[in-house]
């Protein structure tokens, strides 16, 4: 249920709604779009509409019947943009770009990809140090310790960290030093790791599932904007199709309608979505023409010793020719 | 890494083993097959095996280079026979029916439900507590005052409780009432969640993801098995495909070929494999011809009227016909 | 158009309506069920409906919007049974059976199938004389002058043949060695052809195609009822999806809904479907329980050396071990 | 088999090779890349290849053992062009657009479509007269007559024409009005279709089939080739995937493979690939980014009223800034 709250609604009139609504079993979350203030509440069962429609402050109570409302088009008309701070924002005319390793491995290999990032005006840096591995043999990445070791390097780098949060009890510890939570493919649908998710302010970057459907992958950022985080970047980073030719099926037009259905910035993950590093740079053009609002690389000094698998990552030389290009197709597309 | 120890290995010599991996950094558990006494090593770092190779009461070391390896038929020869006491077991000759409700719903749906289950020598029970919602708008279930309400009539009438569960941290509440733990798709490649379960003594009911290949389904048991757990079955429960004739398109290839590949038991879920009610009975039929070991199915007194979805759930005459088939089907494929 | 004619029509005005159709620009064909007389009429443009209407020896017409009409259980009730002399029946409580080589390679193979199938008591031999070929640089197939050797044998042996037609122009000349003309997956939508295997009197297996609808297979079906000829089986084998562990992914829920659609036999093709040979049993049976009035099945003396691919091929022994098991559960299925 | 034969030699050599190949039951036909002149042969059994080895005139022959390899880009290293005379040209440099409705409808609609493109400076004109459709019940063009028509207007505009050809025996009636023959993506894989324009002089537009593989695709493109038409155009048009929100899929991914694979010039079908009109243009964009050598797309003066389906279809305003768009897109990767 959405309930919009009058502007000037007073505070004991916003605790007596919040309280009766939490009598009714009811989570209630406050969001802001550019139409007014609204609280989100989430229940077990339905009631009468009219025992709160009654109580001084509510301006009209929306049932919600879509799949998903918040992050729509219809209820958010303006394009989000998410602004990191020292001048780095993305969305709406403010193209983005986030490239590193696939793991954070050492402190050479963070100081040395921060030189190619700042070399190059890429701002946002990605590495996992939690890695998500579908054997259990696997390396697990460097965790906590990693992530703190990497949080020195680009905070005096002015680089912002991206990094992918695997549970709920994560992402206190990973709070202070992290600039955008990433939920992979594998938690798009994990909804506690969303709800928890929703309570924090920073930004999340929220990806596809392995074959999640569009509506899907609207519905899981509705978890998180419901919950009270505005701040979401949906990516699109390919899906599994009968074709065997690539690693994953990089799906452009996912781009595209999400572009006409949400106000979220769409953000292209080629590294995965093709999971070729000769295909990378092409896919990456096409999905900047077909809308995407930034794009998330991987790259290393030597990709061919890259932890875990370099399959699909870019030397900095590739990556430099590529940053350029995504730009001029950036302005390009911006003027037509 | 799996070091195999010797039978006779003495407890100082076990304990000397194990704090020797934890100085390594490495988790350790133990389990055993019809080959021996083994110590599962999972840790960041490769080390030199012979750093441990010469500690007395090891017999052998196995560097573990496949997707899965103690889930695998190579490993463990015999089949798995899960036995949940009171004469109900599964897998190797046992055949299990589970059945019940989509959601509890109530006190007399539980009681219905029971009494139809008895009725038939049904004796697990399924039913949702906990659900796993794509809208975040939708009922998520009764949760652990449901799962109480519904311990305790199981209880009295020796019937076993199948339920799902989402995170880490339900699973200490959820432990004293619940017979198996089920993992759904979406949960199935939550790698904290399988590790997790694997340090739980219950078994596992642990579904394919919504588009998880074969390998990855067994790479998702090996994360519960390498952890301590032995009890684990598989469930195939329709993948995606691109036909729209049908809600999923269940894939009985997937069982032929698990009892190929696995001695852990493989159960069938045709109520969301094909997710049609007046379909439910011939795909349930065929996927015991494939070889499953189980079927899993959605039952209630009055379907349209089932919570969330009674679109894939039988009546119960539907059902009581459905079984006896069923148990036909079993028959006859155990004697070809 | 499906005009419905009176049983009583003459034979003057049933020429004055085919003649102001044909006026029309409208090919006519004439169609039976269980319901009457019709004429089917398919033309470039629509007309106005009462410029026939008002003929004498009309008693109702129909516009056909639904994507299919006469191959649905909807226009004719009773479930088709398909009579191939001597005993050989299909559909409707006649189990029918379907094994040979990929391809007619010499006369010898041909005397050795024969006998195996005797034997068996499996009344229709399969194997490829014009085989689709993905590389120009393959086998083709022995071709017409393989046919005539096969048809000497077969016709011995009251064998009855289904080998696969290409192209319209082969159908002539394939005419008098075939018993049942064969669509295969590549040509499912060649709507030439069907058009044309329309207009002959042998019954026709249609496969659906690479990656076909159900309703595309059922509208291809169409396409031959709609030009008179009745005698169709339906045959499910296999689509592409993203699980590499098969060649193909068998689709037994297509089975099980085109039994409730129509009226025509459904037949499995296992062999395709799976496309692994130790697979093909249990994937066999699977697909009579689904519902399946037929299997049609890859055999050869030694799979190893079969042309052009033994992978999906049984061994005697493999096909005579499976023959046992589909009868008998066709049976059971029958019985619940 | 591939025989590279001596740039030198005789005509009496050439016909005894050629003789002796039919007389090993071979077919023949020659083609000429940048390393020399060859003589395919297909047959139907292989034979000890010293029996030609030994003629004159021969340099060397080549088993072909990969899937394709005269359309391979290791077989023929320059990218093909395609030339239309009057200054049209597609492949390697020259962007080509074909632009036009779905179905050719009338002499009216014909004339405004040639205005609209000539306009425009788009040279190729798409249209179908033989359309294939899935429902026996639908209009299937204009046929020949309906080419006829529109040939008479092309040719005084300069226009080109590319329209589908559905089976073998239209070509010859078709030759005289066609400058592209379109192979559409249900007979993508009738392989007598395809051989049979492999021995026609005018360029082939063939598309992807349903779903297809590259490898399928390209497997297609040698059956033309080694019967010796050089002249063929790859088409990307959609594939089938579980993603509903779109008719079809568009693949880019296949645009940027195929241009790695290839010499042939690959075009995008946005308005098949995903199907619905809002979203051509973007996808259209990408696709040249992904490496596209040209576009073809459906354009209509009212895509409303378009036959037989507009949901795909711009209108004349949409695919003018769409024209620019894409001739700048391409100019942008040229440069990159």
């Amino acid at each position: 249920m959405i309930i919009q709250i009058e502007p000037n609604i007073k505070e004991a009139e916003l605790q007596a709604l919040t309280e009766k609504l939490e009598s009714l079993q009811y989570n209630t979350s406050q969001v802001s779009t550019q139409f007014g203030e609204y609280i989100i509440g989430v229940g077990k069962r339905a009631f009468d509409i009219r025992a709160i429609g009654t109580l001084p402050g509510i301006r009209d109570i929306h049932r919600v019947s879509d799949a998903y409302k918040l992050v729509s088009k219809k209820w958010k008309v303006r394009d989000t943009v998410i602004d990191f701070g020292e001048g780095v924002k993305l969305g709406s005319g403010h193209f983005g770009m986030m490239a590193g390793p696939c793991s954070i491995e050492s402190e050479e290999q963070i100081e040395s990809t921060i030189k190619h990032l700042q070399a190059n005006q890429v701002r946002i840096m990605r590495g996992g140090v939690y890695k998500p591995r579908s054997s259990p043999y696997s390396f697990r990445g460097l965790g906590q310790e990693g992530l703190k070791m990497w949080y020195q390097q680009a905070q005096k780098a002015g680089i912002r960290i991206v990094t992918e949060v695997m549970m709920t009890e994560q992402i206190e510890d990973m709070y202070d030093y992290v600039d955008i939570f990433q939920v992979g493919a594998r938690n798009a649908q994990n909804f506690n790791l969303l709800d928890a998710l929703g309570k924090v302010d920073k930004p999340v970057l929220l990806k596809r599932s392995m074959s999640g459907t569009i509506e899907e992958l609207l519905q899981s950022a509705e978890y998180i904007f419901s919950n009270g985080n505005e701040k979401i970047m949906l990516c699109e980073r390919g899906i599994r199709t009968y074709e065997k030719a690539y690693r994953n099926t990089m799906d452009v037009n996912a781009i595209a309608m999400l572009k006409e259905k949400t106000h979220l910035p769409v953000i292209a993950d080629p590294s995965h979505g093709i999971g070729l590093r000769s295909f990378v740079p092409p896919i990456a053009l096409a999905s900047v023409m077909a809308g995407a609002d930034g794009v998330i690389m991987e790259v290393h000094e030597r990709p061919e010793k890259a932890f875990s698998d370099g399959q699909q990552t870019l030397s900095y030389q590739e990556a430099e020719r590529l940053y350029k290009g995504l730009r001029q197709a950036y302005e390009l597309r911006s003027s037509l």
